[in-house]
């Protein structure tokens, strides 16, 4: 059966034009005007982009004796509902424990549970010559990328020594590192000295977590993989420091690669500061900016600097778990519910207001990060392409809220923001998940994703 | 009536992928499978394209009391040949004439001449208040973008107080500045210090004419760019010292974009020290460059400080008009024959060659050009857009030949190198000018091109 | 005769202790402590330093149709007040003119007119060849240093053709260029603004001039000066722009050196919006600036990029001459009077400020300049030095007033600061020329400097 | 008793004269000519220098098992045959021990022992709580530096938390932080794979401490001071990648200061390729590197990024001690013997090679530590300060070997060189400890030197 979307403008990742898009089964066949389907769909007063690619996200994910609170069901509910068809999550492994089992745990959450497709990075944590040997047979399973956290000491964090022995491990078996850049030792330091001066509002966890320590790690993660001559993603760039790291490697020629999350680009630092505990529903690390930093990521995407702008979903409810950090900053799970408000946020706030075009929307959050993370099928539309495809209403507006998102979680960031903009369909290999407002799939649809190498021009 | 590209292999600027092409009189109407047309076109085995955009040409022009020796006619099927479907061209405003004259007697060059579509710059000389003044008209008339020499001391060059009167000017009227980057005062101290010393071979129009004096010029011409807060079009840049200047100015966020040329990535410094004059046949400005300049430039254009490669096609005879540089290397016209061969050497040498890949040429060759300059119905493969297209078929061997090029001029640049890659077809707006090794259509038929405004984000 | 200067605390350029110091005749012969002479003079709770070098005035200066109103007799004993024992002066060539008979005017103007011994700096203003010829002679003449403008249009500036010439021929000669730093072209584009928009007050001198054009002409000039392998001295550096590029010019290993003057340290860019016309007293080029400059002038001297801290003493009355710009500031004579309040300023400000050391006044302001610019026997307090010393008393309170200055010069931009330090004996080759605020020397005694090479150490 | 040192030609660290130096005591009475003591020491024909002072030593220094084989009697003693009449000690506190204890150890091995003069720098390697408490002790007992090593993992080396701590504690009582830049987690990486790929020569000592893991340090150790709004003191600074950290913090204001020592102005990583175990006599960290950054070296010390020359002086007998090392290079005790050369060489090689004046070597040599590291009343040859002087033939030619020299080492790393200029006399306090080619002096003449504190300006 062949479905027609028709009447809407097309968005890629450089253009966009009026033209119907037709699919057959779970592929994109023709780009045109003048076809027809079986079936149509109605685009008229909308844009047709590429299903979004949400490659950071933490989906029941264990962090300081909890469990984020979206599973892989809700979580690519929310993520369909948003215009996000397809994840990359994050595989973690136990300290002591081997990256096929940490993958076996993973994919036994995700397998049957999901509405969209996805992927997993294999993050690791405990990087012993038998870890790192095991990197092959990730690569194999379409597990491609590595990452590491700089951050998080006695706990995620690796040193030197073994975050050089992963990015040389993918210079023989390929794959693509990816960092967590802040100076954990410092963190620490910082942490211990306001506890000790009974600092404990979540406000705190901004000062003790600063730019300079996210600048100090970003140069010394980018050295690393220049002494190993690898390529670099570096995940959740929030500031200036960052960013100037990042531009003085690739002046170098060096493929160093960033993304920043949307809550850098719309929220800032004051956010913590809000009456009460509300800050805590602001914690996540790197943490929230002061508000010129937004200016310096938007010209880094622009320039070329960055190339992603992904979510970092990882939502705790603010009763009992965002609690736990109650006269203690440094207990407050890190992490906030996204992933469901990137499109929306992008066209409302950054394409109408006049930062990027919409293209840019469909390169940095679906072309690019499919590309680098290996999805082949995925962030365009053209002939072959997976139908994986938003029909977004430019004009609808409405309010985001706790009480009506999708997301699994008892309070919204972005609580009572009037945006402009949201999908009117989400279709997912050519399959209405998402419309009008509801999602109309059945969990367990998405599919694993194996993912190729990406293994950029370095000559 | 209708025809389709059948059985290629589509690329755009983000990827490639097999479909059909669909043309309905001009436009193309539909990219996909299963489409069908009145008539057919065979791109079996062959890379469908974009037609690439050459921004950067010199026909007719004239230089050194000479003037360049292809024309309208002979000029726009060269490149037709080569799989170029659009111009700009420049129009060179005579010291003490208006730009108003130089563009009637460009258009009087032009017009009922050319094989393909083309636009223009206009070149200011002379910037004095009046012809400031003009840049409004010119806008108006869809020559949107205007260029000054900082080099060519006595003849093209202008001073930093006109420079900086046409960039200001450009903040009234909208318009991008292109600038030619060497600073003409240490050019014409070399110069006449080689003179002295004898020194009158072809290879001293390279030492006088070093890779700083193109830094300094490019340095200099960024910051009066910032200075009056307008975005700059650095033309034709060569060197590492050049681009580092722009990587810098990026890097803080400033809206400054560049282009190299082919014979910068493909020929070096040595060319010019060829046995006997044989030298002058590379004399161009800047100066063809040591040879790891074109790793620099490779790198520049991956990392997005640069956005296009065009030719500078600027061909002089070698018999009567290089050789009036006999003696004098300051009087061998500058420039070289260049338009035919962009895609051939970009596929051959540097996609084959492991430096880009295919949709990098489409990119840096055809659809960034496009948008820079304003030329919103090119660079794309899309419904809507133009249907100007080339049909690249890349298993082709072929010797280039000044025997054998369509380019009216004596001798070529590349004369003897073996090939793989060449264009089947090539249509402009539908039409094919180009196939099977032929020019088939009439001079005349190209359009002049209104171009848009380019205002790029700065927000 | 010897004479003993008694009980003070000697200052060098590296260190201060307490000793005497005993002169035989014009030089120093010991340092030290039970030394013995046949007068004595006392310090006791003096500071005792090198008498300061002024390697920048201009006294009777031609400037826009009128004069310095500080002539040789005038100047120098404002000088010989203020602790300074040295200048070299600014000795201007006429467009047109040789530097053969510049330097006769000046040798005519300032032999037998001094108080203090005196050098000349040679400024070339029209590089012909013939010109670029005559360097030599003044080189064997004691003149080793020579200056370019890279502003005031039409009047001194150089283009970089001449600039270069000048500098290659230090090559040959040996000799030390020095440079005004300005885009002249843009300051021109500028002035012509303001005054076409009827902005003709004194502080629009400032904003026609605003930093960013001396940090490019800065930039510009250092490129100059290591194409050409050669020295360079950067004259009244004032701004962040400019010293960035100096900072980057010796992080490279280039010698590069540069001075500020006293007015860019305690005066800003506030003091040309003053009331009324009062404006004019303190339009000097470059302007002054906004007061963060002053840090980062400060740290430049501190870390070594700035190496003096001159006047530029060029001083015209308020009547008449300042008032010859009322109406348009571009006709306001440039220049301050300054050369008097150097040393007690330096103290007063900079040193009980906590900006520096009394031993980098000394570094700064004596010995620095002196080495830079060939005065061998200056700058030291020393066996075999001249005995140029000022015993200066650090606790002396006074108020800084027109009516009570040395320079000849009907108002002072320091009016009505209340200073602390002041100069108690000035002794120049171990005469005493100032004692106890009054000037006591015969006009004349003062000394032509044979200045010898500075060739900076570059392997 | 006076004493006159005449007939020498004085240098300072800014100028050179020729004076007599009277002594009267411990102390400098006065320098000039004309004077007369009780006693002549005859310096005709000599350079008559400020003794030199040697920053960074190791002597009896506990080191891989075995200990640096000059103790305080025989390390003084040929320092004071090589000119350095004053030291600074490292003393090392055990993991696990505290301050108290590790200087009293150090005070139990120099107290009684040496010739000469000297203090202690106290390098911490477990910076608990408790251990920098006590360094506010250090600071009172004139201990007033400290020393951190971010290299040798498993040993010496404390991690950033620890580094921090260090450093803001000097914030609140004073102190300079000294710092060992290499990351010492790469190293022992590199280590790892080295021994494992069986590359177990000296050679691999070097391959295995690129210069980027000293930059990488570098970089990271400038950040942490500049987080604690602290400077920072960088020793033995080797190569461009470090340089140019420095340089580039300099740059911003930060009070950043550094040393190189002189084997890396005049050794190379060549020699650690010597035949057989050879190398092992060129074992020290940072190693010795590629002969270019030797240019880089004179000009960051030309250029004010680098303010001293020292020795890191650390001897270990070739045979029994770099043995150890034999089939494992990791087991090659770190460290040359140098103290005794330093003046010669820098006279030879530096300053005959036209790299440096000898202002220069008194000023990187002598003075410039002295003020650094709080000697009030050493480094300069002044009325009032510490008789200690160097009385230098720069004349007498010989041969530097094992056979000769005065420290307690089996090998010379500069066997064989024919260098001209060497001590005639050292005096210290008065005392001529060295004379005619041998030491005069008693151990235990040497007195323990409180340091003050070195607060550079940072306004």
């Amino acid at each position: 059966m062949t479905r027609l979307i028709r009447g809407g403008r097309v968005v890629t990742a450089t253009d966009a034009f009026d033209a119907d898009v037709l699919i057959d089964g779970e592929t994109i066949v023709a780009v045109g005007t003048g076809l027809s389907g079986d079936e149509e769909i109605d685009a008229s007063g909308c844009l047709v982009l590429p299903g979004l690619v949400d490659n950071h996200t933490h989906l029941s994910m264990p962090f300081g004796g909890t469990w984020s609170c979206d599973d892989y069901t809700t979580g690519t509910a929310a993520a369909a509902a948003g215009g996000t068809t397809s994840i990359v999550d994050f595989c973690i492994q136990y300290v002591g424990g081997s990256l096929k089992d940490a993958l076996a745990e993973w994919h036994g959450r995700a397998d049957g549970a999901a509405h969209i497709d996805y992927g997993f990075h294999c993050a690791i944590t405990d990087a012993r010559p038998e870890v790192v040997a095991e990197m092959e047979q990730c690569v194999a399973d379409g597990v491609t990328s590595f990452k590491v956290f700089m951050a998080y000491k006695g706990a995620l964090m690796v040193d030197d020594e073994q975050f050089i022995a992963v990015l040389e491990q993918t210079g023989k078996t390929g794959g693509l590192v990816m960092v967590h850049c802040e100076n954990g030792d410092a963190v620490v330091r910082y942490q211990k000295e306001a506890l000790e001066a009974g600092d404990t509002d979540p406000k705190f966890h901004a000062s003790t977590r600063p730019p300079e320590v996210e600048g100090e790690a970003t140069s010394r993660a980018i050295r690393l993989a220049e002494w190993t001559g690898r390529p670099l993603f570096v995940v959740h760039v929030t500031c200036e420091e960052a960013v100037k790291e990042i531009q003085a490697a690739r002046d170098r020629g060096l493929p160093i690669f960033g993304e920043t999350c949307i809550q850098y680009l719309y929220l800032t630092v004051d956010d913590l500061d809000r009456p009460g505990f509300e800050g805590a529903k602001y914690v996540c690390s790197p943490p929230l900016r002061e508000a010129y930093n937004q200016h310096v990521l938007y010209q880094a995407l622009r320039q070329g600097a960055l190339q992603g702008i992904s979510t970092d979903h990882c939502p705790f409810n603010f009763k009992e778990q965002k609690e736990l950090g109650l006269g203690d900053f440094t207990k407050i799970p890190n992490g906030l519910p996204a992933i469901e408000h990137r499109l929306t946020l992008l066209y409302d706030r950054s394409v109408r207001g006049g930062h990027m075009d919409i293209v840019d929307v469909v390169r940095h959050g679906s072309w690019g990060p499919a590309r680098i993370f290996g999805l082949d099928k995925k962030g365009a539309i053209a002939p072959g392409f997976d139908a994986d495809i938003v029909v977004f209403d430019p004009e609808v507006k409405h309010t985001i809220s706790a009480e009506t998102h999708v997301m699994n979680v008892d309070y919204d960031p972005f609580e009572g923001w009037e945006v402009q903009g949201k999908p009117r369909f989400t279709l997912s290999r050519g399959e209405t998940v998402y419309a009008d407002g509801k999602i109309i799939s059945e969990p367990g649809r998405g599919r694993f994703l194996k993912r190729s190498l990406f293994e950029p021009a370095m000559g």
